[in-house]
Parts: C-alpha cells; structure tokens; sequence
C-alpha cells in the first residue's frame, strides 16, 4: 500500500489500516534509524517513504518502513526499516506476464537481520510475539544478516525476515519491484490497495 | 581491470599500471573512505575491491575504487570510491548481443560528484590537473550531486564523472555489468586486460 496515495477509498478496501498519526510516527522512527545507519536521504525521500501495514493494522510487529531509490522497468533499489522485532510476512515474487520473478539481494547496513527462505529447517525461527502470525510464517530456513552480510534470493522463493531487538536498516538491490505481483501466505494481507 | 586476477602477463597487455604497493594504498584509502561515509564492508570485500587505473598509471587522476557487492545476470549493484578530483573517464554503455546497454543510478553517499552527460553544455567542465585528458572529456551537460542526490543514467549516454576535493562515496544500482562492453573515449585506456 502507497501510503502517500492514501485516500477513504483505498482504506476501506485494504481493511484494517493504521491512522495517520501512527504513519507521521512511522516516519519519524525510520528517518532516525536511516540517520544513525549513515544513510543519508533528503526531506523529499522522508516525506515519500512507505508505511506498510500490509492492511493488518499491527505495524510494529508486521510491517516495513519503505524509501524507494529508484524502480525502473530493469533495475530496483531501496533501504527497507524494520523496526525492533519489526517482520516482513512471507511471500514470494513469481513470474508475473512476459516478467520473470523478481530477483532480490538484501544487505544488511545496521542492526540485524533473520532472514527465512525455503529449504532445510535449521531453527525454530524468531516467531516470539508473532503468535497471530504463526500459522503464516512456514519456512524455517535461516540466514542471520549482520552489518556489512547480504543475500541474493533467486525470484519465486518464499520467505520472510525479521530485525533483532535493535532493529534493522537493509539495502535492497533488485529487479523490477511490482508490489501488485507479490503472493502473500497469509490471506488477510492486502500489500496494494484494490482498485 | 580486475586487479584481484593481475598476472604478469595482464600487466604486459593493458600497458602502464600502477603497482602492488600503489593498489594496497589506494585499498586501505578507499575503504577509509568507505568508513567515513558509514557504509560497513566487510575485510574480504576490502580484499577484493577492484582498483581500476583504467591501464593509465595515473590511479589520482584518473581511478576508481570499487566494491561488488552483486553482479547476477540482472541486477548490479556496487560501491565506487572517488579519491579528491579523482575521475571515472568518458564512457559509455552499448547494447551488446541481446543484452541491451547498462542502465545506471548514481546515488552519492558521501562527498561531492561532478557528473558529465550528453546533451547541451552548461559548463566549463572541471578539468583542472587533466590536462592530459582533457580531448577525451567531450561531454559537458553539468550535474552535480551531493549526498543523497542521485541520478539514473539512460543506456549508451556517453558520460564520465569526477570527485570534488573532498572525494566521494558513491552507490551504483544498474543492470547486469560488463566492463568488457563498456566503450571509452579515450582510446589509450584499456578497461579490462586482453587476452
């Protein structure tokens, strides 16, 4: 969900949302996480960034804060904020029309970062306080991302990651980003506001 | 060039270059630099950082530093050093076989960069001290970008770019790169040793 394009409409087809006090806080809080990870962004960029609730109206617990460098019809980038304890639910991003999947490397730049992709469990994934969740969160492959560690994920494969108690600033280097694309686990997601 | 694959028969084929003690300096400056701007590497992304003297043997001149963070058949993103009033060479990107021409975002992180595309002259461009470069700088439509200024880049426009005095960090997110593709003005650089 563009949360810059928020109207009542778009509100009520993506459900539950948060209001726009928690939006101006969301922005606040990633801007500062942004400043102390050394990241410069301009005022423009603040002003833009994404607040994704993902319709669930539990940001603190699901939810990515979002400034989109650039998203051209080859090449994407963005710093996504994650909050302490803060989730991205899982998804996927299969081929979309004549599109291959979108093929997405993250770099962690500060905090850290649990990573889950498909493949062999290897934990009992960071799901604490996520309980509402749970049921939605099915691969238990982990990479843990600290500073200056990344991971290239191949398009189509389902995962979801999660910032440590400090929380986390990740780099994002990708193929096109269409939001519209992504498969959600959980039914009650909305990521883009329905028509 | 790739330095982390020097030979002395590469050193024969791409002509002047500097040397081992030269490329550990200019590692240990770079990844200073890379400190400064706040952006963590790693010691075996600073192992493995390209300094490329474009086989001119003028590294302050004429040089870039650069870490790979991701080069996959679709997606690249990097890291580029600019030393102060260090400059990248005029250059461009053609389609090569079906891939069609590089697509380039320059997002500067820390410092100062001069970048010099195609199109009208709104300038006297920043040649001094490249003197001996200065027939091979023939574009000069001006954009400056300070930190957290970008600019996308079209495919196949000729463009080269330079560090203020106080040198520059600079994001690099674009399609698939192939040095070997890339066609210099300048036609006693030699961007990748021959075989």
């Amino acid at each position: 969900m563009d949360v810059t394009m928020r109207t009542a409409e778009a509100d009520k087809n993506t459900g539950p949302a948060i209001g726009d006090t928690e939006i101006t806080d969301a922005r606040a809080r990633a801007a500062a996480a942004l400043k102390n990870a050394g990241l410069v962004v301009t005022d423009e960029e603040i002003a833009a960034m994404e607040i994704a609730d993902f319709g669930l109206g539990d940001l603190n617990n699901i939810g990515l804060e979002i400034v989109v460098y650039v998203n051209t019809n080859r090449v994407c980038a963005k710093e996504l904020v994650l909050f302490p304890g803060q989730a991205c639910p899982e998804h996927r991003h299969p081929p979309a029309g004549d599109r291959d999947g979108k093929e997405e490397t993250f770099r962690c730049r500060a905090g850290t970062v649990y990573l889950y992709i498909e493949g062999t469990p290897n934990c009992a994934p960071y799901t604490r306080g996520l309980e509402n969740y749970a049921d939605y969160l099915t691969v238990s492959h982990e990479i843990i991302l600290q500073s200056g560690e990344q991971y290239t994920l191949a398009p189509d494969v389902l995962h979801w990651f999660r910032a440590g108690e400090n929380g986390a600033v990740v780099s994002e280097f990708s193929t096109t980003s269409t939001d519209e694309n992504d498969v959600f686990t959980d039914p009650r997601i909305k990521r883009v506001a329905e028509a």
